[in-house]
């Protein structure tokens, strides 16, 4: 019985097809491995792909498209998520994206999630986000990606809603024919579910917060500032993001990482040069 | 002799025009307030404006567009260029633009500056640099504005031509009608400037690190990893940052930071709601 004794997994048999015939799907965060969002998303859509989790083992919100360079990087493999592969990072979101392809899968998966973030991620805080920029990271890679976030910062958030529109975003994804460089920006309003009107595929508004440092003296006597603000609408349009969540709809931003601007490339090349 | 008593000063004469005339020049950058990088941007456009400097106490490379939530911020005054009002900030180069606008300034600069950047800002780079994001963010904040970077890492690198030009795209921002959400990413070959070809208005290629973690033991036997790679430029085209910079024209790409996905948004709105 040589066989039995060998347990080397074998090709998977056509009786019995092997979980690896699923879709690869990669979720990462921005507020850490242990945030009720990823533990949201990863519940979602855990039984329609291979689930491997690599997400910052702490807090990277606000982050943006950093990346570590000045110092070294770990990966610590976790038991956070019921039979699901994790591994957190001492990184930033798109440290984990990089570290996942490179030295966990070996491969690129074929997706890639982000969030379920606790907090708004519409118009211009896209490029702040460690959420979207680890999103961002993964399309730049050819992984078709999305970034879901909840708007609603608290820890207690009821995530209803945001799961059953991260999985109808994923199944979509799945059998949509899409770019590779594929990045979708969703988020969910904090209502409701029977509330929610369904997905609105919308542009960036241009809104954002008005910056207002709040000046303090620390015990020591020495002054410091803390950034705060106030979300500014500067947008009439009805195509928006912002628009769409105030009236109840999921807001879908595709994203590009083509950062040039094209209508001002046109006119600076009859001009300057 | 009531007036010779009193210093206070008064509002400029005609016949010597106030240095308030001039516009006002906000410079940063994400290599530090003390890299030559930035002493040479100061030193060549500082006769042309009122210049205020608020910079990174420390490098901050690679940080993208990251802002600082969970920390407060500091701003020490320094003299570090003669002559020249000067702040060191413990945040990144997106902090530090925030800041100077809230509280140093209490006004927007008429332009913002960010570099000049040891090392390339080219195709994907803008994304990653922290010298890009603050001039980003300066144009999300209506203020027009330009970063620089020079085709070396080095230390001791020469910026004669990165000075050459960075002083004539400032002059032409200043004297061409421009919105004031523009955005420039210039780059500058690490050439003797007299083999600079000029300025070739471009956009960014879609060339990228492909990364390569090196893998390596600490000192007490526990596993890291540290972030490398190599350039790959997947991009034939002959109008892009990669091919103008290897051809020795100083490459100019016009930023956006809407980044919606037109294209891709006008598939989904069919297909998807």
């Amino acid at each position: 019985m040589k066989k039995k004794a060998n347990p080397t997994p074998k090709k998977s048999s056509p009786a019995k097809p092997s979980v690896r015939e699923k879709p690869v799907i990669l979720i990462t965060n921005d507020d850490g491995i242990t945030a009720p969002g990823i533990r949201n998303l990863v519940e979602s859509v855990k039984d329609i792909g291979k689930i491997v989790v690599v997400a910052p083992d702490k807090p990277q919100s606000g982050m943006g498209h950093a990346i570590t360079i000045g110092q070294p990087l770990r990966l610590h493999k976790v038991h956070v998520f019921e039979g699901i592969e994790s591994y957190a990072c001492t990184g930033t979101p798109v440290d984990c994206v990089k570290l996942a392809v490179d030295k966990v899968l070996h491969r690129k998966p074929d997706l890639c999630l982000s969030g379920i973030n606790h907090g708004a991620n519409h118009s211009i805080n896209v490029i702040y986000s460690g959420t979207m920029s680890a999103a961002v990271e993964a399309a730049i890679e050819s992984i078709p990606s999305a970034g879901f976030s909840l708007l609603d910062y608290s820890i207690e958030a009821d995530f209803t809603g945001a799961r059953k529109y991260a999985r109808l975003v994923v199944e979509k994804m799945l059998t949509t024919k899409l770019d590779k460089h594929t990045v979708l920006n969703v988020n969910v309003p904090s209502k409701p579910v029977d509330l929610l009107r369904g997905l609105k595929i919308c542009r960036q508004a241009y809104a954002k917060y008005e910056e207002d440092f709040i000046e303090r003296n620390d015990p020591h006597g020495r002054h410091y500032y803390w950034l705060t603000g106030e979300f500014v609408n500067f947008d009439k349009g009805k195509d928006t993001d912002v628009w769409a969540l105030a009236n109840n709809y999921v807001s879908v931003v595709p994203v590009q990482f083509d950062l040039t601007n094209y209508v001002l490339k046109a006119k600076l090349e009859k001009n300057w040069q």
